[in-house]
């Protein structure tokens, strides 16, 4: 449990500095092993999975992949190592040296002095054939074993560091991290697709609900990011959120991850909007060559299309609320925000108005006790990575889908 | 929405480089007004919420805290600004120059030339007392409004900073991360503890589940992240699990949040707890001093007490299994882990044995194709908190605890 107290360390002191790790040997992975600068003939162990096998007369090409990056280490043996187990998909653990590859394909290969079958893989049985380029629908169907292949290994990696990237971004930027509630007595956008949380039937709470009220999953941390803008000035949360939708579309799930920040003393769209630098074309470039078309900024809706916290603009007959939409081809909508209504008199009467008064007491309090005006923004996750990666279904960007009809695992 | 797109460019380069602001003058955040090194005069904005105030006969002093600090800004007024409106609670904007302090108690001050009320705090209403320090108990009871203070300030600041560094470090050593599911159809603990998830009674989906199956809200991500590990070797997640527990207890919550680690190609206990530094006295000091003793390693526990993933120790008559947990004084078990069984015959049987094989027949799968010794662990990350923080209540250190008979806001 050293490594519990590693991690105890590095909490303590908030610090990223990597520790350092005793490995009883050159234990490296294989990113490690191809990006080598000393390929003298170092001894090293490599531990992986087998993803190609090719035997000559008096040579044995294996290709090695533990995850730790899209390309393979070449792990190059003598035939006598030839075995039946040596086959796609096996787990297999090598000792050997480093040296430079004679090939231009690769820097680097690993000669083997010693190769131990860790697993075997029963070949007939496996659903992923060698060679073969299975396409994203079949894939979906093994949940539990997708993520060894090229692709869904990928984008799972980029999926990770982005979950990174967005971290470092908003603390860098001076925001606190908030875990928004995931069970929540509130049903913000009013709708009926929620899901409902209740003790499993094995669970015997007498007589009342569990949490004394109905209690659903989030659809949004807005609110709850509200009640801390208030207190930080600049939040954001990054986490699940949920629909009960009856969709089998390939851009919604039940279950998806939403990044929304909420920012105190904005008093306009364009400060919401010109936070953060200013929109190059390189921006548009990049949208436009990934989604074929350009992204549309949609703003101003009208009141009566939404929620009762969003800013009413007070502009006559039309009368809209201070929201902005992010319309991206291929994917819809990407990011949407708007103002929030920070004014007590008039989130008083839009709450009156939807005989919510009651239910939201606590969020006009917010407006009672020092209110400022404010606004904040939710990307969906997912999407995001569909438009960067250029994903058509968004069943293939989330480790494991949840939709109607379908929660494998 | 140029936030989004500052968001998205951050994303696509990775890299962590805080974004340049437009800012139409120097509006300081307080953090960055108390630690300013020119103070000669410069003219800067702050906006924040008033902490304190205090009249003299010529001299009015602000103290303005905006939540970037546990610090409050302090502003010199002359008493002219003075007004009933300059209130504990109340948000303002204060516009001028950064001097240094003559006063020992802080080295710069804002000598107001502008002081603009932005929202009135309602004194009588407001539940928190200037100058009084309420109780963690009495404040529980405003989740919308305890963040204000400067404990749960403090708290929750800690929280956001410890959730960044542990996405640092499992980075930084080479981990992916992996967002496990949140809905699941596993049962993994085989406890009666679980959530159930349905759509709510509003929604309409004719005759079956949602899922097709019974969904439950997951009690832990080990089971897909071991899905993961045959991937990717080292990875990790970090995100909300629930218990439908019915306990009022100090150390429980009905959703909490784990830190979760799974890790391919360990072959014994040792092997995972020998995974990161060496046990320093420094740690153990850290440990005692803030838990009053000292904190325990309990490892091999008896098979019969044990989930069907434990990898039996095949040690006789005593019968145990490869688990270790660490129990720490005042908080109890902070860390749970264990080497999961790899072996198929193995698995099948216990398996078998418990009438759950036909439900975990994927999981038997990974011990099929490719399987490697693989183990991993656990940690409560809100009993993390409390134990750095030696706060008693576990519900003091999670922005929105959920536990029985209780889900506010």
């Amino acid at each position: 449990m050293l490594g519990a107290r590693c991690l105890l360390r590095a909490l303590r002191s908030c610090s990223s500095a990597p520790c350092p790790r005793h490995t009883p040997s050159a234990k490296l992975s294989v990113r490690d092993a191809l990006g080598a600068q000393n390929t003298s003939g170092e001894r090293v162990k490599v531990q992986g999975w087998i993803r190609s096998v090719r035997s000559q007369k008096e040579v044995l090409f294996l290709h090695i992949n533990d995850g730790s990056s899209l390309e393979s280490l070449q792990v190059v043996a003598d035939s006598s190592f030839d075995s039946k187990e040596l086959a796609f998909g096996s787990s297999v653990e090598v000792q050997g040296q480093l040296v430079k590859s004679p090939s231009k394909r690769q820097n680097v290969e690993l000669k083997a002095e010693k190769i131990e079958v860790v697993g075997n893989c029963d070949a007939k049985a496996f659903p992923f054939k060698y060679k073969e380029r299975h396409p994203l629908e079949y894939l979906r169907q093994y949940p539990h074993l997708r993520c060894r292949t090229n692709v869904l290994g990928s984008i799972l990696r980029v999926r990770s560091e982005a979950t990174a990237a967005i971290h470092s971004f908003f603390k860098d930027s001076g925001f606190v991290h908030i875990h928004t509630p995931i069970i929540t007595s509130n049903d913000c956008e009013g709708a009926g697709e929620l899901f409902q949380v209740e003790p499993s039937s094995k669970v015997k709470v007498p007589e009342e609900n569990f949490f004394n009220v109905p209690a659903f999953l989030t659809v949004s941390g807005q609110l709850h990011l509200e009640v801390m803008s208030g207190a930080f000035t600049q939040v954001f949360t990054f986490g699940p959120t949920f629909r009960a939708e009856n969709s089998q579309s390939r851009r919604h799930l039940a279950e998806f991850y939403m990044v929304e920040a909420e920012i105190s003393f904005v008093e306009s769209l364009q400060d919401l909007m010109q936070w953060g630098v200013d929109l190059h074309t390189e921006h548009e470039k990049f949208l436009v060559k990934h989604c074929g078309n350009i992204p549309v900024f949609v703003v101003n809706y009208p009141l009566a299309l939404k929620p009762f916290y969003m800013r009413d603009n007070e502009d006559g007959p039309q009368h809209t609320v201070a929201a902005v939409d992010l319309l991206v081809p291929g994917v819809g909508e990407l990011f949407g925000g708007s103002l929030r209504e920070e004014r007590y008199h008039f989130l008083e009467q839009r709450l009156a108005r939807s005989g919510l008064t009651e239910a939201y007491q606590w969020y006009l309090d917010l407006r009672r006790f020092g209110s400022v005006p404010h606004g904040g923004f939710g990307m969906g996750f997912e999407r995001y990575l569909q438009c960067i990666l250029g994903i058509d279904n968004i069943k293939d960007v989330i480790p494991f889908p949840r939709f109607t009809h379908s929660c494998l695992l």
